[in-house]
């Protein structure tokens, strides 16, 4: 991936309209403009729309603004995105129409960044300008942290950095402050004439910023990976995504559905359907239903599609899903990447 | 609730010794604080510590400087705290002792506070003084709001208003701004000079900040209620928590567990054991068991406890549990509220 694809293109608008439109939760240089540019690498054909929320990726994809959009979905260390589970539950019926067609997986390296302190010495002194390897070493400050007063980042980063924050920051006194996006906290940063601000993100938000690199690597574990859907408007396919020379024939499918209130074993009677069709399941999520308070809607993705189903195992469970659930939602297969 | 009791209490240190800590997240004026105020209301006896992460909270129980610690667990709109989820899987073995001794529900009300316009007419303006009543519509603004650029929010309280700003806010450009605590929004609200910014906090938070109520009950739903739960380690009784006369004698529990990995129906073997007990479910989540990647911890909340175990049906289930989870784990029982 090259630092020119990656920057807001300033393009001539008409060539634009020739292409089309991919929304993903901005700004540029976030990790989802990075997951989105691995699935839509070709610039020539799509225009990468950033949005400034999630739910705003799924209005555009509803309202066929977009035909496709790009969400975070999981995290290996954190968890579920909230919002795209929201985005998913439908709750108050927006998106009727939006399925999901595809997933991303990107491996998150977090970096702390910020000014170096103005006494380090020059033979030290390295910037965020892709030099590193062993000479830079993982997890550990490059420089003294004793100048930075506070930290911005997005909540999901510092709930990926504990073991970093824990063992380097914490113990200064520094301060931690919530920002809407990874790319925002590097621009934060960089706005301190002071030097005292840093930011945990990418490395490639802190060079855009024009920040030093205080530590590389500094999320907790090495297999720090998060998931992204790809999601769109049943039918569309616009744009001819997935390309059909894209390899793996195995997919993942995903159904949300509510449970008889109060009933004892209502769910496991669900989850005994997947089981008697020997469909593994590779993740079990749940929201509040917004029926009465504290009741639920599971999803649950599963192996297997539509697309493959030549042994009506796919089929089968939807039927035994029809009797058991309460009410339920197919939200689509996709080709598996892992 | 008075305002006196919730203010940070200029106190003589000496007296504050012989009360007994509890540790809740702080800022003062939190909803997290007006939760601890309601299951730890003696001022005379409790010294409410507030804490700058859920982390802290947890670090603090587990190291007995703090016998209770207050966390929120889920919300009836916006679902689980990941944070807190995070604490209670004690992926990094940080938290052995840990366990659930109480539940507090407090009902969420969200209110848009900032400056009113310079030019509202003074019969229309009000003070965010407790006066409110039919007088003060819920969910529509009582000023103009054309002046606001900026609206500061915790992550959470934005996810529960998300009609409130698709009607009145997005329309107007506004930009969002996620920040650590619906408090912190009302500092930095009030801190604006030129009162273009407004933030979404409880009333309370707004008095305290001195700024005006914009809107009043801007949550999606009437229902908005937020879970927490009281945290203490095993065997704690220091201060007497919950409060012997305490009503209510149906107790829930917690245990969290793994599956064997790929196993197809390993979940819903688990589930089975509650099923043939006949325990009801009343919450289930999952967070990646850091194991593997993408591979899940789950946590499973059922009624009963084992301080009124007559029937035998949670040491049976717990029996049942140990041939057919990889591990598991006891995380508490307590009396139920709701």
């Amino acid at each position: 991936m090259t630092t020119s694809s990656i920057a807001s293109p300033d393009v001539d608008a008409e060539h634009e309209q020739n292409k089309t439109p991919v929304s993903f939760l901005g700004p540029f240089c976030t990790y989802s403009h990075q997951a989105t540019l691995l699935a839509f690498p070709d610039t020539s054909k799509w225009v990468l729309e950033p949005t400034s929320t999630i739910k705003e990726v799924f209005d555009r994809v509803q309202s066929g603004a977009a035909p496709y959009g790009v969400v975070p979905f999981e995290n290996s260390t954190h968890g579920v995105v909230t919002f795209t589970l929201d985005g998913l539950a439908d709750r108050a019926g927006e998106y009727p129409d939006i399925c999901v067609c595809g997933e991303i997986y990107l491996d998150v390296h977090h970096f702390l960044l910020g000014r170096r302190p103005p006494s380090s010495s020059p033979e030290s002194e390295q910037r965020s300008s892709g030099r590193g390897g062993e000479e830079n070493p993982k997890g550990v400050p490059l420089a003294s942290l004793s100048h930075i007063r506070r930290v911005y980042s997005h909540p999901q980063a510092f709930g990926q950095t504990a073991r970093f924050q824990a063992k380097y920051l914490q113990p200064l006194g520094i301060e931690f402050i919530d920002v809407s996006s990874t790319s925002r906290a590097a621009q934060l940063a960089a706005a301190d004439p002071k030097g005292e601000s840093a930011a945990i993100a990418s490395e490639l938000a802190g060079r855009e910023a024009g920040l030093d690199v205080l530590a590389r690597w500094v999320e907790d574990r090495e297999d720090n990976t998060t998931r992204f859907f790809v999601i769109r408007r049943k039918e569309t396919t616009e744009g001819g995504y997935p390309p059909p020379e894209e390899e793996g024939k195995r997919y993942k499918s995903l159904v949300s559905f509510t449970v008889p209130h109060r009933q004892p074993g209502a769910l496991a009677n669900v989850l005994d359907c997947f089981r008697r069709r020997e469909l593994n399941l590779t993740s079990i999520n749940s929201l509040p239903s917004l029926v009465a308070p504290f009741q639920y809607l599971f999803f649950v993705e599963f192996e297997g599609g539509r697309e493959d189903d030549h042994e009506g195992r796919i089929s089968g469970v939807l039927e035994d899903l029809e009797k058991v659930a309460e009410r339920w939602r197919w939200l689509g297969s996709w080709r598996r990447k892992r």
